[in-house]
């Protein structure tokens, strides 16, 4: 009967930083090795950082990640780690121009063994067949006699490939690095997919996950092992770097390690959101953001958000009433800005407005998309004089339906809530109030921006439901719709009034075409002779000096 | 010894217009069968459009475009044209979500043939991995006696997989349908790569493509037709719809049919620019387009490239000095609308300036980036007001290396040049003036556009070239950084001075990140639990009634 302790480091790594990526590996080996682990696994992709998009094509970059890979390895060994196993990702180059997503496993000062990625996800948030060959070849290393078998992410979501190879070789461990990203619900779907493969290997699975923000996805840790049959033998917590330590047995049963709590929904969709915030303004070397406070449910909870993911004294809330703000709400945003502790500004932007009303004549729609922009300009002037990131406060289901003015209320760099709609939104800024009384602290979220009807206030009297379905039933439709791609058959099916049906579908349509039509800054649709390169947002990468 | 009279129908396809498509292929079929062709032919995704990016994994559109080709078969027979043997593209179904990129055969008011794409492109622009299945079945249809192979795009520019089966199967001609993007030169390419499958064959290879803008690609048509030794026998030209008929011949030489003239390449390119920008416009829409008018030759080429596309009547120039704006730069932008017929207005932006400023204190680069954000605010008004379509006028040059304010000049729904570099910019109006001179026309663009020095006129005095490298060295370095993907080792070795090279390179890193940080309207990063769905600007498709 042998004995192996290792060590899960899920930690949070940044594209295209090589240097403070391979500086958290050793690190973490150093704690794991203090911790007695002689095997120590970091998520998929730790060295150049995931996802990395079209960068992994560019021939410096690869030739810098093969450097960053050797120098990694020696420097473990010169700081007296060469007798620890070390499991890291990176690319593998070689071949073409596309290298492989890759496993390397680092002992002595050398690379002692590497594992391609085989199947390569090419859906969803994924693009790997675009930038990745796939592997082919299954690998296991011996560790103080016990065989570990590698495997890397969407290999254990699919059958065939290298793990049914690994099965028929046999191994005494699945060792499987990831970069999986936040999904509500996921946990359950990543624990039924590993219970599969360990079942297929006859032995215990150890998954190893990333956590952290990185551009528009939030990763969130909570790696586990699993027994072969099943079984959660330990697991680590959801969005916080920590390391799992446990020790695997051959010949005998398994022993439990660690369990982590689990998150209650609400929580657990709060929490992703602080992370994917905090995330994005760190790794792109912002230490404030700005943002509009009208008085509102949206930008009060964005407000707490960003006061929980970078400290409120961090946070610079604008309240930039018009004409038709109406008096609650500018309270509303001063008593926001104070229960977080935000630096707060009043901009009135009727002067703006009255310059531009003066020289143009606008009424309807440009009227009110007019007192939007005013905003966005006036943030923008901000954050070009001061350094903050803008956050931009609008919700899925605004967004949706095209209830936002482009370059309006949609002028910002990050929108903590693009993804969350209305229903969610006063769920989250509920859980919020609640954890803060919890623990006896204020609420963040004045309880009327809560409470009171949802209004834009770009004309008297206008609240939301003049003109869109409640918000639970608008919510519903958007879902099937837009998340699950159900046509208007399916809709009816389910049995959503016709007219709710036509009237969504119509305004998401017509949103939908809005955002793409006008889309970003300067980046905007026109003739291309080649698409732009596909790059992440946050990216450390620098040509290197020759 | 037989003949088959064969018609390439280049068209102008709408992704999403299953109806418009089908009714197109009709009205030329019906062209085609009055030339006497047996055989006609038209382009990869014919009847969807192309590209569709995620549309073409919605089951309910995939439902639609099965019942469009059984109807387009039965309405061919019903209009007396079911004797011809029709051959579009759509997307084939049947498995499992993804559907395959189709082409059918009809005859006889059914489908007779289908043949899948096999080599599905999955680099630059092309995303096709991810949204299709790939075939592996050849497919060979008899046209009286003459045995066609069929293929599409793809399939001709990679060795293996279904032409190679054809070429041992034994064909007389092999028909290639095609949705190939334009890019400068690969006329050239196409003719190498179908020059080598018509050898592989040892048959005549007929290539038909699409025609017309669609997003930000442009689609050149230039169909043709190849011997086996690769000999050019017919041709069509670029950038209009056309029909080549020819007669294909078996057992004997084959005979040569009409020839396109080629183009030049400045012409080429300008060409391809007008060609976008119609799409963009009709297809959206929209009927009408506003720029802003500084009196440079940037805005003056996109108002040339307007006016050829949709009639310089139906064109808003709009002049906005502010207090640095020169005389010569009024005056500029007046006789530039003049020149080609628009509307012009002037609305000066230091009232909207001055508004600001009483209520922000602002300088540097935020007080420059105020005034183009005024001007992208007016633009914005007079778009929601008249329902024009904003046009942005940067070119590819400043966006590369960030010369550009993000909601200010890049404000707009289509940037003409914006794939076009500055060196480009001047020799495409010296280009587009000498055509009118040569044809008696007024020259479009002011001669003082083209020769005074470039400046944003932001501050007093200020020029490009006080901050930037000249533009013809400066295009070179973006060309081989961007465009090829050269590091800084690769550059340096091409002579590039090195203090040029870490100037631009340092310049364009931060303008990608930028552009990609504050990115678009609604559509900005934010957390997402999923990707936003992946559609096409363009698209008419509409969830059908039930």
């Amino acid at each position: 009967m042998a004995e192996l302790r290792i060590a899960l480091a899920q930690i949070d790594t940044c594209v295209g930083d090589l240097t403070g990526n391979a500086e958290a590996v050793a690190a973490w080996t150093r704690k794991a090795a203090d911790a007695g682990a002689r095997l120590v696994a970091f998520p998929e992709m730790t060295l150049t950082g995931y996802p990395i998009e079209d960068l992994a094509l560019r021939a410096s970059f690869q030739r810098a990640a093969d450097s960053a890979v050797r120098a990694l390895a020696a420097d473990l060994a010169t700081a007296g780690l060469g007798d620890v196993t070390v499991v890291v990702g990176s690319v593998g180059t070689g071949g073409g121009s596309r290298p492989t997503n890759r496993a390397v496993v680092l002992r002595g000062g050398e690379v002692i063994a590497h594992y391609d990625k085989h199947h390569l996800p090419n859906y969803g948030v994924f693009d790997e067949a675009r930038i990745f060959v796939p592997g082919d070849q299954p690998a296991v290393v011996d560790v103080d006699g016990v065989r570990v078998g590698l495997a890397i992410c969407e290999d254990i979501w699919r059958e065939g490939g290298t793990v049914e190879q690994l099965a028929a070789h046999g191994v005494d461990l699945l060792l499987v690095i990831n970069g999986s990203p936040y999904e509500e619900g996921k946990t359950h779907l990543r624990l039924e997919s590993a219970a599969a493969r360990a079942a297929q290997v006859s032995a215990p699975l150890a998954y190893v996950n990333m956590v952290g923000g990185q551009d528009d996805l939030v990763f969130d840790g909570g790696s586990f092992v699993l027994d072969a049959d099943g079984t959660v033998l330990a697991s680590a917590p959801q969005f916080v770097e920590h390391m799992l330590v446990w020790d695997a047995t051959t010949g005998g049963a398994q022993r439990p390690g660690p369990q982590a709590q689990t998150l209650d929904a609400d929580e657990e969709v709060y929490r992703a959101l602080v992370t994917g915030l905090t995330g994005y303004v760190r790794k792109n070397g912002f230490t404030s953001v700005v943002l509009g406070l009208s008085g509102g449910i949206d930008s009060a909870l964005v407000a707490a958000i960003a006061a929980d993911a970078i400290g409120g004294e961090n946070v610079v809330g604008v309240g930039m009433p018009s004409r038709y703000s109406s008096d609650h709400s500018k309270d509303d945003a001063a008593d926001t800005a104070k229960r977080i502790g935000a630096d707060y500004r009043v901009v009135p932007i009727a002067p703006m407005v009255d310059a531009f009303e003066s020289n143009l004549h606008l009424e309807g729609v440009a009227a009110e998309n007019l007192q939007a922009r005013m905003r966005g300009v006036t943030l923008m002037a901000l954050s070009n004089m001061e350094g903050h990131l803008v956050l931009a406060t609008g919700n899925k289901s605004e967004l949706a339906v095209g209830y936002s003015t482009i370059y309006g209320d949609a002028v910002g760099g990050f929108a903590p809530i693009k993804d969350v709609d209305k229903s969610r939104v006063w769920a989250l800024s509920r859980w919020r109030n609640n954890h803060a009384i919890d623990r006896g602290e204020i609420p963040p979220i004045p309880e009327s921006s809560i409470t009171k009807p949802p209004s834009a206030e770009l004309r008297p009297g206008q609240v939301d439901q003049d003109s869109l379905p409640p918000y639970h039933l608008l919510d519903e439709v958007i879902d099937a719709y837009v998340e699950r791609s159900e046509g208007r058959a399916e809709l009816l099916a389910r049995g959503f009034d016709p007219e709710v049906v036509d009237r969504v579908v119509s305004l998401v349509d017509r949103a939908e075409w809005k955002r793409r039509q006008y889309p970003p800054g300067p980046k905007v649709t026109g003739v291309a002779f080649g698409r732009d390169r596909r790059l992440p947002v946050t990216n450390r990468w620098r040509e290197p000096a020759v």
